[in-house]
């Protein structure tokens, strides 16, 4: 088979003072940390999207990145593609990845040219997941790029959309199924508005559910019995988006009683103004976690930046959130990250992967050293044991009643027993952690 | 009786024309608009904590106005503000009135001192709304300022201050039904956390539902029949409050089923990154438009200003949504707004509330226009037909089946009925119905 | 010769009653405002880039307007653009029109290539301007689309990149003045970096000015007449734009003593986190005004959205400076301006240059409206009026000396003499000459 | 002498795997890294406003912690808070200060009892200093606490408060001069404008300029041997501060010929949306690094939060800048940051400072690694090789024409000498450096 990448290695494990680029640092698949292999906790997966389609254009320029191999030909790109995204995968030693239909096969003029593309590629990739022996986290339909979906997808104005959506995603459950995806995600992005001017939002918002009722119960029809993901972006391209955050989602899943967890992506949750750890605090608080888009923004630009991950801190603490949540069982961590536009050469994919995965292992040694280290989940239930006695136990049982407290508060004439929070201890605690 | 403003007269409206600066210039309390008298459409509110208490201190400096009228005893202040306020709500012509249990009454050493101080007012306020014929629009208990809640009140870590809170709120629901209020309002202002090192979300939560539970089922065990509202805001003081906006509220009260509406804030709708007619949007497509807190935030700033409305863009499409969710019913227009620190003379109280009010009055004049003008709403109408026959009728019935769906796009090819979504010329409608 | 549009009229001034989309609500390019006529007052300019290149791509989405008009051939196609582009500027009543180099003709495989396509545009520009009586505001080079500036342009670390760079604003400089250009526009898309690890900031920005310096002296050197100009931008594509806002270009214009001017970008203003009216009043006061890229952004989303102007308080005080500064010269109102991606059709090109040139027209009314009421700039006048004598009239004067100051001090004893801001009297005031 | 912590003992460095709160883990003053003593590497200053006067109040919230020491009287009370801050730093082993003039003394109802309470408590001061062996890092007045500089001071629109204003800085500086000052800092607080409406911007801003020269050519004549500063911060409390950034600032310092350098706080850098690791690129680029106001803000919020630093990123790679600026000659790095309103105990005050010095001390030990690791250095310098040989030496030179960069142009036909940016090879690096 031809080999697409001569000059690249096998990615190995070489430890922290190797100065080899082309070297983990820090991820040592095989080494046990918090009671499982670093690869089985991590359950890295590439982007189809990003690793092997995405060439480095921008708003304001053209693709830096030659990711042709030298095709012209649509279906001959597409299947150097494939084989290409699986040496590197297979390089990098991830085992996982995710895709969206229209990554993998060239779109035709007609839905059923789209499909019959598609079918060719499944093929494809049936075989070389069994040669490379790699597993599909989650696949996905693009119903986004395409102008037919200008005004949304399940929330378009135009019921003719929303037809052609249910059938593109209908399309793309089977073929997840057939590759045995883990997980199915829904990203809606242009499920939301440009402008409220024009914009019926409770019928789109309706119609939303709708089209995620159909095609879950669709798929459950057909065997799917993976995760099926929702993931909560507050805007970009469009001005809105329904699925604003975490919380805004879980409350629409149960509004509308829909079987689905949540895709959280780093990048979409601090465009929505909070930390990634709030936006995985928040899906395993209320049972809703599921999956991971793995990257970084930048905070001080308001677009989606889609770098990858490099602060430790922040992989520190989304670990010690999945740790929490009970770790992956359906999800995984993907890469939804490319390379800087800037950083153009077929190196630099996976450069950028492998700095990547150092920074979650990283995270993941780290976030098992704090729970080891216990100081701070000591200080935290410490900080509220007022709840488990006495009328604080009361008021969590529900047995209280509002007199009582009146009466207790009365009695106490004022509050006398507030503790300081901690903050600056805690977060010397942490820098011990990741520093001492 | 004591004239405390005996240069302001009684504010008459004068029309577009007029220079007197204490003049109302657009709003005409019995002028009809859309059916209803502009003062009963609007049912203008005086916040009694920037009114008569914020004397124009901030994070850098110290108060740049007298308002003590050369008092000095806590409680002769706290009578000689409740004077000064009727009379300027009195010369504005403003109805309503909100206010915080701390405003009115100084806070004692004990709860029982503290409760009693505020009998003592709200027997002078009885008597002063009767006097002016002025209603309370709705109550609420301070339960952010006193260092007793650092952590929160019902969501504090510390069963005690829960106790105390309720009990505090307690009261003032009491004192609300007493003084007739047709609300009562919670702000959460450190319902939140200031970092996750040290916090329990989901005890948090949980506790901030049995805390609403509590009080509000008290109240209506005691007669109280107007609505319980609930006020979102991202952030600030707290790091992250949790009710963030209008959506994630709204999945919280459906969660643990509790009996409240919104009363939505324009400033803390910016904060969260949407505009104000979006949170409105929301409550009123999910069934929970309740009130308003009217103000501007400076959408440039990071913090909220609590500035006197005077976008007329901005007012005339709060003023839209309010009319489409049915008008006021229990709620108003409440200027949770303050003069700015440079703006510090007695005049200036008078001027920032005028200008406030023709703010809203042309937005409700513009609202009324754009409604009979009827282009967009038509346009939107339009937009959506599809849904009204043929499949997408079977969309919106639930009656089609997702085979159904496929086999309609499929046969179609590609969607050839999109439309221009026509921004642009909606925004020039609006242009020409404010300025046409 | 073909029409391209011909289901559009020319446009015509129908008044503010007019409910026919295609016509002047507000814009009366005959009618005197000011002293001159609106036409001369606001010098409209359509971009090239925007009006007959763009599609309505977004970073998640292909184009959704057909700008080919049948044509595949890059020559053929650039020639059916520009007939296209005269009628619509033409049918629109716009005299000044702005383009890049490579907006115009393709880019070949070498400079030299490009030059001579370039060449051929230029002959048919030429021809165009005179059959069409249109002038060119300004032209300018595009440095940043072509993967070769992906680290800049004049800073880039590549000095071939330097030295095309150069050569092609060498060309671009001289195609404009063929074109007999009032102003020849820079724009650093990519002056800046995208991480400080791997960038020599001071050698950037040196070679910054030394480009500057080259290519301003070599177009006066060939008989260019007119304004450079500068286009601050904070970011976007980049991480960090060296032309960060007003404030910076200009101290960055003195220390380098370069011949330029600005040209402000509305959009580019609020990503600095400034208001457009803050850009223009920075200019004008350091006297730097040029000329204007006049669009809007959306301040609750974090990236250059580029919108047709509708607000139109910005619009009056943007021209509220604009005429304060002397009004345009060289400069002009440059609608660096796109349809959004969801109004896709050629109708919609036409209704997003009328909203925006409606909202204009408004802006010129109001502020000429705003100076005539003079209640503002008296405000101001005598706000300060203490500098105007006194100790005041000695600060100014620089003859007072800070031992003298200090005796003043001690005797007032403390300040005694503030007045109010007025803040909210100001804003009701704009609100009055707008809907009054 | 009066012990005010007796439980608080010295601060030890006691190594990375201590669990005493009250110990330095990575901060060890005599050791000696990147040539000199982490003490004077680091020259840790206090800041009286924050350390001994904040008491914990926010804008929603009373204080909330108590530094009265029992005390009510106001020179008392002044008095205790000095021996009281002494004893903390002396126990936290930092050897500098910083007060603003109003933090030290009350206020008097004139400015000659306020001079004479400064005089009082400067006297305390210099035998405190003496006595504990400790430095004024630098001082400043408060021109914006009190509501005459409610407009501003030296960019009041009232001259009054500009000679009152003056008389403060003179007497301010005097004092600094009397305790041996390494520097003197100007932070505007108040001199920018909250509405452009109300504002002469020219005016404001060549008298801010007069005012500088006036007080700053005042210290000189009475042997001021130490650097002036001025503190850029882009607002807050106004709506816009004329010290927007460190660019602008230059900008301005140029234009009047000031004699002063940049105090850089990394909360006022990244509410100007740069990275505080960019502005101290800037001012050393351009020659104005003076002093450091170390803390961080928080990203995500939209206020000066004034945290102390605990991000070892941000501190490392602001230690690698100061380090290349040729390391502190009369700054230092003084901690403008406050505990959390929720860390209200004494004994937060030590272990915040704790915190925020051990994560400048790994910053430290951090930076002088990453130069030592020389990877990040040398990859910049080979980066921009272009420029040492051939067109590109000419090009910096200045030697070389228009014409001749034109004729290379067209000989190469296109740029083929690009390489990679490789940020994420560099934020690999990066990681190695802190956890390998």
């Amino acid at each position: 088979m031809k080999e697409y990448f001569p000059s690249i290695p096998k990615i190995k494990y070489e430890g922290a003072a190797s100065d080899n680029p082309l070297a983990y640092k820090f991820y040592n698949p095989e080494e046990v940390i918090a009671g499982k292999k670093m690869k089985d906790q991590l359950r890295f997966s590439a982007a189809y999207w990003h690793t092997i389609c995405a060439a480095g254009s921008d708003m304001f320029g053209a693709a830096t990145a030659d990711k042709t191999f030298g095709n012209t030909d649509p279906m001959d790109l597409a299947k150097a593609k494939a084989y290409a995204f699986f040496e590197i995968i297979d390089k990098l030693g991830i085992e996982f990845f995710a895709f969206h239909d229209r990554d993998i096969a060239p779109e035709g003029t007609t839905l059923s040219e789209s499909n019959k593309n598609l079918d060719v590629m499944v093929d494809l990739f049936e075989s070389l997941m069994k040669e490379y022996d790699k597993k599909l986290l989650w696949g996905t339909a693009n119903m986004f790029n395409n102008p037919r979906y200008m005004h949304g997808a399940g929330t378009s104005c135009n019921a003719d959309v929303f037809a052609y959506a249910a059938a593109q995603a209908k399309k793309a459950i089977e073929v997840s199924v057939r590759l045995n995806a883990s997980g199915y995600t829904f990203w809606g992005g242009r499920e939301g508005y440009d402008t409220l001017l024009n914009t019926n939002m409770g019928l789109e918002v309706d119609n939303m559910a709708r089209f995620l009722k159909l095609t879950t119960e669709y798929g459950r029809s057909i065997g799917f019995k993976g995760a099926y993901y929702i993931e909560p972006k507050p805007k970009e391209p469009t001005k809105h988006q329904y699925d604003f955050d975490a919380a805004t989602v879980i409350g629409f899943l149960r509004k509308y009683g829909l079987d689905m967890k949540l895709n959280l992506e780093a990048n979409h949750g601090t465009l929505a103004t909070h930390t990634f750890q709030h936006e995985l605090r928040v899906a395993r608080t209320e049972g809703f976690f599921g999956s991971v888009d793995a990257n970084t923004g930048d905070l001080l630009l308001g677009w989606d930046t889609d770098q990858f991950p490099n602060d430790v801190y922040d992989t520190t603490l989304a670990l010690y959130e999945i740790i929490k949540a009970g770790g992956f069982t359906t999800g995984g961590l993907n890469f939804d990250s490319k390379a800087r536009r800037a950083s153009f050469k077929p190196e630099d994919v996976f450069i950028s992967h492998i700095m990547g995965m150092d920074s979650m292992a990283l995270g993941l040694r780290f976030a098992d050293k704090l729970i080891k280290d216990g100081r701070i989940d000591k200080f935290v239930e410490e900080r509220y044991a007022s709840y488990s006695s006495g009328i604080g136990k009361k008021i969590v049982n529900g047995t209280v009643t509002i007199q009582e407290l009146e009466k207790y508060a009365l009695e106490q004439g004022d509050v006398k027993t507030n503790q300081s929070g901690r903050q600056e201890y805690l977060e010397g605690v942490i820098n011990q952690v990741l520093f001492g």
